[in-house]
């Protein structure tokens, strides 16, 4: 007996109920009339999109999902749909999935497994679900689950054991780099373990701080990889099960581990601006490695008539700084402004001296300059409607090496969650596509060019040091002794564990990034700001 | 018999491990040595401060918890402690309170009840205990709960049920507005329902966003109080149990509404400023409402000679505004400083010129002053190791009637969350004490002076009509139909809550502020930025 199934791998809208339904009926549509599909299979959540936050403790927003259920459920007959949505019931809400056909709900699957770590807060929202639900379809048991379920040991068996010849599972799966590896890895133990084939759907798209990279698959009971969709991008597959047998099918290749972050940073990037109704996109293009890679970032995005890339030197600016810059926004087709800082620092030098009046100089002049670059690049996104993109990566977001409202102003921070090496691994890798950014911005000594000669390296531990360990401390929650152990500087160690623990105030007040580590700042790690605790002994 | 336990009411710093030991053993011997106490009773998870957030997932901060757990019990000899810390096991972590006596741990209460609503993440850290625990002391049988577990009918009346005498409760209870008068009604409840008299045991002062205002009390079997410490401080007090029965005490009175959150504010930008080491507080004084009453706010938390306040005047700055402003700043004998901003908006205007040609004058160029304004203060709060606090209100933040880096900069918010109406009356109130806030400024009407003659009534609803509406939509989650329905005019829901939903990416840069109302921005409110969701219909 055959038996069709499609996996619809969706750009769904956080709270955008209505556009989600329209998609979710055009797209159960084409699965049965281009697909021949006998289901079609949506996202976790996809009703409300994933993840909705506090929006799910608002009683017209619960309603309106329930409404739409049911006018996706009219809105498409000859196809059993199974879609992902909030259930109101009198115990609370579950997270749940229904099958429809005809108009009808034939039944209601509610997770049992619901994440309360790293960026999830489900408890905070649903009650969990304990019942295993099957369907059957065309001879088939199909058993339903949804994300996290799958992640633990014994929910396949049980439903093997309850007579499954399928199962199905509906996933809003965050992404960070290596996630696809580790997800099959750990869905296939589990499928091997249960000998049943698994249709695995996940929702595609950027939204505030997450990835969801797609690459929906479907495996056979032995655990192998029968087909698997394209990454970072909408698809709707289908596969054809013959006696409850998936039949090999085409499998998009995984990306490889750099080429797979810059994809998802392209990803983030294009939907934070689009899905907020930016017009576009600007930046401050000062010469150095990262802005280089968001003005790159931006354009793959965007396109080059998007972006707009500022160049604001001062008195500390050297000449190399703006030829790169100019270089960078050439190579790319990207319409470029010149706005030297000068007048406005001198403004602001001049109306604090007398309060200033017998103080030394010290990281207050540095961060007036940037701040001096914060108000020319908001003026310019309040009067273009475009977007200001900060340039931040995430080595200087742990140890604070910003200046708040200076260069940390913006409205999204593309590589946020992005260490200085892999700054440099992104862009080698976006230069290996097509040169864009000059050689030499990759070879020079970084430098934020806010005093005279100044290099990160004054102030910082080198990146190849601090970047291992601020992975330890801030991803592995290893301690100062544990780092220390593993043959890092102590004096190094200690610097940086300080200027991490003393930079929370700072972090806590920046622009949304895109997360592409185990944890990146946000949602994902939660730390006060009034703290006694010091990661140093 | 006669049985004294002391309710050790204390303000203990996040992650401050061995400053909250010291603190622990020197109240002990204290209650030991003073007050006769039998046993000593400390607020929940006192060994690390509460809410420790992700401090918890790190295996050094446990281990460092457990040790101090053991110092305490080693430190002080005859008398029992009763003590809040997080307690590894093999299973996860526990919510949990050990009795201490003599260097023995006697035994240990795992918390039941984890809240994870709200400003809660409990079940991001721990897993709940299902066991009650009591010892015995001088003839009673006392049992332990925790916070959260006395909210929940049933957990008294099981230990009633199971022999217990007397109960005790360790709580880090955050403030709102009548949260105190909500708590002893609640819990009040439960004791008569029970009739099992209770110590109850609130942690004191400001962590981030959170106040916790004491108020511990002791009630007895028919739930009517008989102790109280004071809010809002330090206090160590003993209660005699004669016969299990508790006996009558000084029961201090509860502050009324608007004093309560007054005491709040203070107490919230003491702890701020204080905990976190900064050499005082610094402002940017308009001469209206908001800024006046931060002024205050900041001097009675702080001193005057901690304080200093800036004039920033512009060309839309009317003369009555300098002059209250400076009236404000001499009646509270601040220092202050006057800094003209014409020449930074000059030389931003210049600079942007070629740039914004042909181009109309829009909020841009309000923007570009209350940013001026910004960079002047923060290169004052750098160079003098001052904390910049913002001074908007609650109606600001919601709707977005603020300027991110510019008014919106700032370490602190102290009055983030509190609505313009209530900015009045706590202003009305400071005046009662003490005429500090000129007649003239609580009477004008309310002014951003960014343009000519402008008024906020320009482009928002009159407070009156707007903080309720706010107040609907944003913490009781009513939908525009329901608010509509109250009789408030249409079109000014739909515009506010159309400006509620824009404005979240405001929000999520600006810096951390109090809660005093039932739902803050921040950890209590967890919208996407991203969001299809539109409050109106």
């Amino acid at each position: 007996m055959s038996l069709k199934i499609a996996l619809a791998q969706l750009n769904l809208l956080v709270g955008g109920i209505t556009a989600n339904c329209d998609k979710i009926i055009a797209t159960a549509k084409y699965a049965r009339d281009q697909q021949g599909a006998d289901v079609v299979v949506f996202p976790e959540l996809a009703i409300t999109g994933y993840p909705p936050e506090d929006l799910l403790l608002r009683p017209d927003f619960i309603a309106a999902a329930q409404t739409a259920l049911h006018v996706v459920a009219q809105a498409v007959s000859d196809i059993h749909l199974v879609v992902g949505f909030p259930e109101a019931s009198v115990a609370g809400l579950y997270n749940s999935a229904a099958v429809l056909r005809d108009g009808q709900v034939l039944c209601v699957y509610r997770k049992n497994c619901l994440p309360n770590y790293g960026v999830f807060d489900e408890q905070r929202y649903f009650i969990a679900g304990h019942e295993l639900v099957q369907f059957e379809l065309k001879g088939s048991n199909i058993a339903l689950t949804i994300c996290e379920d799958i992640w633990h040991p014994g929910v396949l068996l049980k439903n093997r054991a309850a007579g499954a010849d399928i199962a199905i599972t509906l996933n809003a799966s965050p992404y960070h780099a290596g996630k696809m590896q580790e997800r099959e890895d750990v869905i296939c133990t589990q499928v091997k373990q249960a000998q049943l084939p698994l249709v695995y759907v996940n929702q595609i798209g950027g939204q505030d701080e997450l990835i969801f990279d797609g690459a929906s698959f479907v495996a056979n009971q032995h655990g192998e990889i029968v087909l698997r969709a394209a990454e970072f991008q909408e698809n709707v597959k289908c596969v054809e099960f013959v006696n409850h047998v998936p039949q090999a099918n085409k499998c998009a290749p995984l990306y490889a581990s750099v080429a797979s972050v810059y994809q998802a940073l392209v990803l983030g990037v294009r939907d934070y601006v689009q899905k907020n109704g930016f017009k576009g996109a600007l930046l401050g293009l000062s010469g150095g490695i990262d802005s280089a890679l968001v003005l790159a970032l931006a354009v793959d995005a965007l396109g080059a008539d998007k972006v707009v890339a500022v160049l604001m030197p001062s008195c500390y600016t050297q000449e190399m700084s703006i030829e790169d810059a100019v270089a960078e926004a050439e190579a790319l087709n990207v319409h470029y402004e010149i706005i030297p800082i000068a007048p406005a620092v001198q403004a602001f030098t001049e109306m604090l001296a007398p309060v200033f009046a017998d103080t030394a100089k010290d990281t207050t002049e540095e961060n007036i300059q940037a701040r001096c670059r914060g108000v020319i690049l908001m003026a310019m996104s309040n009067k273009q409607g475009k977007i200001l993109l900060t340039t931040g990566n995430k080595s200087e977001m742990s140890v604070g090496y910003a200046t708040l409202y200076g260069d940390m102003a913006g409205g999204f921070a593309p590589i946020k969650d992005v260490p200085k090496l892999l700054v440099y691994a992104l862009s080698d890798y976006r230069n290996s596509l097509a040169p864009v950014i000059p050689e030499r911005v990759l070879t020079r000594a970084p430098s934020a060019e806010l005093a005279p000669n100044q290099v990160d390296a004054d102030s910082l531990p080198a990146y190849e040091n601090l970047d291992p360990i601020l992975e330890r401390y801030i991803e592995r929650d290893q301690s100062a002794d544990e780092i220390i152990a593993q043959g890092y500087l102590p004096d190094e160690v200690r610097r940086a564990l300080t200027l991490v623990d003393r930079n929370e105030y700072k972090r806590r007040q920046s622009p949304p990034g895109i997360k592409i580590t185990t944890r990146a700042f946000g949602r994902d790690r939660r730390y006060p700001m009034t703290s006694g605790y010091k990661g140093i002994p």
